[in-house]
């Protein structure tokens, strides 16, 4: 697939896709998430050609989103960073979007917990500043400073 | 792009990849939730080729992400449902991110706010059962039933 920048949308959205918004990008940091280390264990989790692989890899080093390590008997390791670590809330809202509209019929695949205390985290939720839970169409949305001028004039209309 | 289903990837993360999973998608959704409705305004606010935003038009309304309706005029309009709009949180957590690690140097491109006091909703986090605030450290994952038994077995390892 070639690579989009996205340069013309300025739009923080865009600016995500543009390092993670590709399936096998996402399912590596997912497995990066869950323990994998290694170019062949991601390889085979995946299932992945390798070449395609690499190329990835390659890219969330370069976005620094993983940080290439040499491990133990020579095997590079992959980490994820804080810029990485810090797409939890991504994949996790992603997770629960699927549990509930992709379900397996079996029920749930895998289930977050609280290290702590091994109860299972809350559904993600969108809060207002005073910790309220928000509903869609509850939000709404401004221009700040950063906002393109140019192409079309979103009307920023709220949800009928 | 060819579609993959990731049927071999019981995952939910996957499952929410086949449905949105790709750079245009998201984008479309996106607009729809700025209150875009029709063909030509998303085709002239993306610059994408008409051909792909009507496949993917499509298939969001297949998948039911996206309502497609008699508008005025005659001009068909493309609502998102409420599967569509259970997709907030992903977005709203994209954004975020963005703002954050691939920022605009005139500052935040757009602002999301609590419609009923207008001021701006919390950053995504992840919460605990009693409404702690999570870090990425403090989450580990366990099996459900709907766990794949085949392929790697993945260590489901804490963090280091």
């Amino acid at each position: 697939m070639k690579r989009r920048d996205f340069d013309h949308l300025n739009c923080s959205l865009a600016q995500t896709l543009s390092v993670i918004g590709e399936h096998w990008t996402l399912l590596i940091i997912r497995d990066a998430f869950m323990g994998l280390r290694r170019f062949d264990d991601f390889q085979k989790d995946l299932g992945i050609a390798r070449n395609v692989l690499s190329e990835r890899l390659k890219r969330l080093v370069n976005e620094e989103v993983l940080e290439k390590t040499p491990g133990e008997k020579g095997f590079p390791e992959y980490h994820l960073t804080a810029k990485g670590l810090a797409l939890q809330p991504i994949l996790i809202s992603m997770t629960h979007w699927g549990d509930k509209h992709r379900p397996n019929p079996k029920g749930r695949r895998l289930i977050f917990l609280d290290r702590k205390n091994r109860k299972p985290i809350q559904t993600m939720t969108v809060r207002a500043h005073d910790d309220r839970r928000l509903k869609p169409k509850d939000i709404t949305v401004k221009r700040g400073p950063g906002h393109r001028s140019s192409g079309l004039d979103i009307p920023l209309s709220d949800l009928r």
